[in-house]
């Protein structure tokens, strides 16, 4: 899975540096890998950034992802029930995303209007690649950490249920796993976090290799800052997939 | 304080229902009770569900609360730290906002940014007024719940932080006034969602009345759904004040 998550500094020289830039920088990394990955994530964060045009930006950029492939909004929402309904009528319902990411603190009255939506997915924060655990980590009263408990819990919310679990903490990732063989996870933190796509999927994947949407953001999409950014997007995804592949064999 | 959370559905009959009449509704909202409030907050879900323009409408909104009042963005934001960085630039430094709400699953690392914008206030979720405490409420292994630990290590995460602590837990609240003396609580959950005003001073503040900016949405924009919407959202929130001084005396 890729990451869209432009950021106008970074932009190729050949591209416009707005908002509309950002779509058609999107749109040409889509046509580009689209037969390499399953699906797509813009992080919200980038295109708030723009304001309004960066809204308009990621309308854009969700219909350019196509229908076969997964729309992946990360944007972290969580608020009181009645609240989250306004952010589900917005990512899921108005934007059409497929799946998005959701933030447990609030805990499953707050998650619910996502949860319902049934053929939507909803990745909840497990142990996300953030270096510093100093919530996530903290250990309960029965002996585990809070992310172990909330991937617990959050697996008991729906059917459609998913998990983010950063390939930054692959001891973490291997445990969530093992407890958990049937829930897909989605795992950032490879590239310039750290981590390989071999590390990510021995210990995010089933032993079949399956079930572990790795994501690759930056790593990506500025493989190259000249005109050839969507053939050099190109050849670095594939080798990430031949990397993939090889942990497979 | 009041929170500015319009849904389409719920304008009065005099307001056009679209993103442009969002804004018109907060304007004369703000211009009818500026000089009863703390501040104003809207809550981001409800502008995202109308879209590119509901961004707009945001924005006009923020420049229509005075500069002297405190215009608190209820945005819930927490990711990586350079994605954080983004949501920073759009929130504090873009549409200009003094303070925001954050949560605390990313840790310390992932709220670093909203932080390091040293003259902006960053609340953080301590114990919301979701009904379900799934999350916060969990026991640690210190014996404390989530939510306290939280508090008690935002707190020391900068001059710059505040918490939100739910008007529906109010037992927490008084705990949690106890252990942070000097700490802004912002605190919703009252009017809709249950609780008085009185219980939420008498908890949430200190002894002498003050560090608790109780927030009230619905009960207040919503007050009158015919013309005189603005002015039977003055005289809610002046009944909402007299509470207040009541509890003072």
């Amino acid at each position: 899975m890729i990451g869209l998550d432009p950021i106008l500094d970074r932009l190729p020289t050949t591209i416009q540096r707005s908002a509309a830039g950002v779509a058609e920088f999107n749109r040409e990394i889509i046509e580009a890998t689209r037969d390499l990955v399953i699906g797509y994530k813009p992080n919200f964060a980038f295109y708030e950034a723009l304001g309004a045009a960066g809204w308009e930006a990621l309308a854009e950029t969700r219909k350019a992802i196509p229908r076969e492939l997964i729309a992946l909004a990360d944007a972290k929402r969580g608020d009181i029930g009645s609240t989250s309904e306004l952010y589900a009528q917005a990512i899921l319902d108005s934007l059409g995303f497929d799946a998005m990411t959701v933030s447990p603190y609030v805990g499953l009255e707050g998650l619910a209007p996502f949860l319902a939506r049934e053929k939507k997915g909803v990745f909840v924060l497990g142990r996300t690649s953030n270096r510093d655990g100093s919530v996530q980590d903290l250990e309960l009263s029965n002996g585990v950490p809070v992310y172990e408990q909330v991937a617990d819990m959050a697996t008991t919310w729906g059917d459609n249920v998913g998990l983010v679990i950063g390939a930054t903490d692959l001891e973490a990732a291997a445990t969530l796993r093992e407890r958990h063989p049937n829930t897909p996870f989605l795992v950032p933190g490879i590239g310039v976090q750290g981590a390989t796509v071999g590390d990510a999927l021995r210990h995010a994947a089933t032993a079949d290799g399956r079930m572990a949407m790795v994501s690759a953001s930056r790593s990506v999409i500025y493989a190259s800052s000249e005109s050839d950014f969507a053939e050099a997007a190109r050849r670095r995804a594939e080798e990430l997939l031949q990397e993939a592949y090889a942990v497979r064999v």
